[in-house]
């Protein structure tokens, strides 16, 4: 069945053939060697993702996925379910974390209808690709079919072919739908093969008995479901639409060699599924940030990953991704702007000084 | 002595009576609470230091001081002296990495000579103020006479004056000067009351043999001068022009009300040296990354403060601080765009779910 997805998964690997000549680039620039430290990998990933020395930020765009989840029936969130289709209400009136980081970031802010339960008042600004209206849910019955796996895997590919087209070369993706972290911690868990409890967190504000009974909902759903082991049944059983979009997402924009900016827990979860799909789509990966939703550490730990920015964010939208875009644009004018020591006429150092 | 001083000095702890108002404005947000972590207290501390709970970025500002240091001669940096002013140059025609990163930041960036050895071409663009052709040589004499750096405190606080009258509320510094590590881990060593083993690093590189020898020629030269104690005296015994600037720089900027960012390991010793003199000014102060230069990470334990930026540099220049700037522009908008949940008719968590 996964070979309908074929298409999907041919993601080149970086090619190794410009590294030598990125790095001469970064070396000779005004300034110690290794001195900017990160910055310095950025760019020769970005470099290496474009396949050029002068990489840049075009056109980037910010792809907000939302929907919701029939896990939440057993209240697994503090929040009601009806706050998913209220927060994509705000995102498009504007009002949300993620417009506001988006307008600082200057990054194109597009909002998918993936599969929100309650209908959506028509919105110029909404791109509406529901798969359904909700997943069904997971403690009882797979939340989704292989096919309504697929079909979401393949609308959230075109939704990055839409902006290839427009000349986007970086990325990243965001995402709104109540009990969403049940879902990523569940994928986590299956995936990463790592019990439960190292999986599960507070989400958007759990006490203590709310964490225990999410914690217990999801043992006995993962037990449920113990025969899926293959990515897309994973992904199908556990698994939400938004999710489901953003892992097409990843693994288009990775097919289309842009940079993609990874947020937070839900965010990392969907790559997660991508990566066991076709494990080249994390050379193009930027991770923005570590969550403070407990789990997404050891999630960057799978991906041998660091993150950029120390900000103790929980929040998800893509709000961690939209922080880091500064410090693409920064690790583009480092390759792009600055003199080498040659150009400048400053000495490099000595014989090693003292 | 330092009543010469008395009006640098004079700086008003932050009004704590925005504080009930700005919480509320940032509980109210639309978003879980506390889910945007630090740019939560960002935003806070934004607000109080500008007395206002809509807080902005306003013509923001980069200043790089620039110094030549007397014991360069020691051969504590495996760069030359000459270096100095082969820098100051290069920031003079747009190609170092401040240059580069204060263009992405949207910084207006001035560079002030306050003291390098050698005398610059002229330059529209350079403030011209140094205090003398370079410090003397600390492991010998004082760097500086007292009047000195008093001298060099004011021509700092009178660069921030400059800018505050054209409006800006948030400034950052940076600074250039080979063998600057070694005047700041002296600071360190001394303001801080901890050995200088913990407080020297390899500076722009050096290998073990040097960075031995720079152990033993500090703290040769911090016995030598055992008595100086007071933070002037200790700013006059060990600093640079740059350095010296810069802490009257921070003090002016504090009484001003500008948030101030506080790039590395040199920046954060003159901070140091500040803080003895007026305590109040940290609460004004955005601490930006944690520098890669041994002894950073002690100095911010020192004013028990975290880092924004994960990014393992060690350059200097402001480039740190300069990153930085996104990430308060994004707590500014968090507050004055994001919608409330009563106005976004968003549903406030329930009564604690599950």
């Amino acid at each position: 069945m996964t070979s309908n997805l074929s298409h999907l998964l041919a993601i080149e690997p970086l090619d190794p053939s410009l590294r030598d000549e990125l790095q001469h680039k970064i070396e000779t620039r005004t300034k110690p060697p290794g001195s900017l430290g990160r910055i310095e990998t950025l760019a020769r990933q970005l470099g290496m993702i474009q396949r050029t020395t002068s990489p840049t930020v075009a056109r980037p765009v910010m792809i907000v996925f939302a929907g919701d989840h029939g896990i939440a029936n057993e209240g697994v969130s503090p929040y009601p379910q009806a706050v998913t289709v209220q927060m994509v209400a705000n995102f498009l009136a504007g009002g949300a974390a993620i417009n506001a980081f988006s307008g600082v970031a200057g990054l194109t802010l597009e909002i998918v209808d993936a599969g929100v339960a309650t209908p959506l008042p028509p919105s110029p600004s909404l791109v509406e690709v529901p798969i359904a209206r909700g997943t069904r849910n997971f403690a009882h019955e797979r939340a989704m079919t292989r096919d309504e796996a697929i079909a979401a895997l393949e609308a959230g590919a075109a939704r990055v072919r839409h902006h290839a087209v427009l000349g986007t070369n970086v990325i990243g993706f965001g995402e709104m739908g109540i009990a969403n972290t049940s879902a990523a911690a569940c994928l986590m868990s299956r995936l990463c093969g790592v019990s439960i409890d190292e999986c599960v967190g507070r989400g958007t504000g759990l006490d203590d008995d709310g964490l225990a009974k999410k914690r217990n909902v999801l043992a006995a759903a993962l037990a449920h479901h113990e025969d899926a082991r293959e990515p897309l049944d994973v992904l199908a059983t556990f698994g939400g639409f938004e999710i489901a979009m953003m892992a097409g997402a990843y693994l288009e924009a990775a097919r289309s060699h842009m940079a993609i900016l990874v947020d937070g827990f839900i965010a990392t979860s969907a790559l997660l599924v991508a990566d066991a799909l076709a494990p080249n789509v994390r050379d193009y990966c930027v991770f923005a940030h570590a969550s403070n939703e407990a789990g997404h550490r050891r999630m960057l730990d799978h991906f041998g990953a660091r993150e950029l920015l120390a900000l103790d964010l929980r929040l998800g939208e893509g709000t961690g991704a939209a922080l880091a875009v500064p410090l693409l644009r920064a690790a583009c004018a480092f390759l792009n702007e600055m003199a080498s020591f040659e150009s400048a006429g400053v000495a490099d150092r000595g014989d090693g000084g003292a």
